[in-house]
């Protein structure tokens, strides 16, 4: 029998939707825009890229974008003045850096610049922190308020959405990243999941991987995931994005995994378009938080 | 055949005797006393009991330390103050905040009013966000300087100087607190093993418990590690204290596990003695950050 279909792209409109009117409700309320910075150094071109992408959503929405782009050759200290010009500017809310930065800036000391509460990709060390802190659900958190890296916040809320059980379940994530394995693996835990994360030298993958009833595949590696590595009527997340003979695939074998698992998302149209959709979330919520008290 | 003991108290105390020499190179150096200081509000018998032992080891060492204690009925502003205050003080190298806190004061704003690179007991949240994101060992650890919990810390090194590897190996944490089991699963992470966490909401703990290499057990309940949950050969580290009719027992049942496992540490003298060794390491490395450059 073949997996359920976890549309990722159907979830993000209506999600998207839903926060168009709040952000039309905000608007009224405080005559404040909800806005984005975007800070890079150089013009990578997929960082244009995305950049672009970001510049259209939010616009469409009638959410603010500014865009700040230092030259390739700026120095660590011109991007942390920037960042730090950003955090306190009152009208912006929400502030992207994009990746990589030049060679010899380092990254530690410019994420730190941000001001945590309007550090909407969940990169500075204090949200991540904050995360790994959290109580689990249905307890008083004990952390202040926090922003979670969009892309496994979208993933989350995939599983949220589609009513999959969380709690009590075992959760496999395969790969560590900041922006995606670890924090993905920590709010599986918060939301009472037991856990494994799983990396490069994790010693027979598909065994570990076997045992998940939710299976999370971010690691950057087309087709990994093969379906001897799933287990009958598991769920599978897939954040890979990959491209393959120009067509992109994600880090799961989906023609094979999904005649095994239980639910899928597809790649793409799966976490990807959510990513994006809680990008907007996490800048209306910071803009709350600054404006809306 | 029976497992070897871990002898965490012959290692505290060898690490305390190179911190000593190391404390003394440093002062003689710098001209500066590696010094903490102990926060609380009222007198909660555990809280006197444990500052007592910390003053005892830190004047051994002629290591200073400092008690601040508010009345009980301090407000939140009157902690939060004070630890402000002492993590501006150029005399004082690390601080830690005694739980309990009077009802009604919110933990989260006391922890993060602690300057980070004072946080001996890695409980800001920046401190948790860096072991979170830390990279890998063997690679540049992309994060600034952080602390980690001593008790975790304490495990870790037991591993350590045993020799007992870590990379590639399954580990096993049961116990998700922020002052033992999270940290000791970001730091087994961060080792290249491949973690587990587990809690009260995991199903089939025993089971999960014996797929472990190296099962650490931070609950704080008695026994609850039996031998039928340890994979013959497994490296069993108890965090747990707990005090059966008057008795310092682990969450291990150490008696039968110990004709199970490889290798275990004892409840008393296993991982107890090396908190306070690394606090003491915590301390100098926090003075040698400060002063030091």
């Amino acid at each position: 029998m073949a997996a359920q279909i976890l549309d990722g792209r159907a979830l993000a409109k209506e999600i998207r939707a839903e926060i168009a009117a709040e952000v039309a409700a905000f608007k009224e309320k405080y005559g404040v825009t909800p806005t984005i910075a975007v800070v890079r150094a150089g013009e990578d071109p997929a960082s244009v890229s995305y950049a672009n992408a970001i510049k259209k959503t939010f616009e469409k929405r009638e959410m603010g974008f500014q865009l700040h782009v230092l030259p390739e050759t700026a120095s660590q200290d011109e991007m942390v003045e920037l960042v730090r010009r950003l955090s306190a500017d009152p009208n912006v809310h929400g502030i992207i850096i994009q990746e990589p930065l030049p060679k010899g800036m380092d990254e530690a000391a410019v994420k730190e610049a941000l001001a945590p509460d309007k550090d909407v990709d969940g990169v500075h060390p204090v949200n991540a922190g904050r995360l790994a802190q959290v109580a689990p659900v249905g307890r008083p958190p004990g952390v202040l308020d926090y922003f979670v890296p969009a892309t496994p916040l979208g993933g989350l809320e995939i599983l949220k959405r589609y009513g999959i059980e969380i709690s009590g379940k075992r959760a496999v994530v395969v790969g560590r990243s900041n922006i995606v394995g670890k924090p993905m693996a920590l709010l599986l835990l918060r939301e009472n999941a037991t856990v494994t994360i799983c990396h490069s030298r994790t010693r027979d993958l598909a065994a570990v991987c076997r045992e998940a009833d939710i299976l999370c595949a971010a690691v950057g590696r087309a087709r990994l995931i093969t379906a001897d590595m799933v287990k009958p009527g598991a769920v599978v997340i897939d954040f890979g994005v990959n491209f393959v003979d120009g067509k992109m695939v994600g880090d799961v074998d989906f023609e094979a995994v999904k005649e095994v698992a239980g639910a899928i998302t597809p790649v793409p149209g799966g976490t990807g378009p959510m990513t994006n959709a809680m990008l907007l979330k996490n800048v209306l919520e910071a803009a709350k938080r600054q404006v809306g008290g």
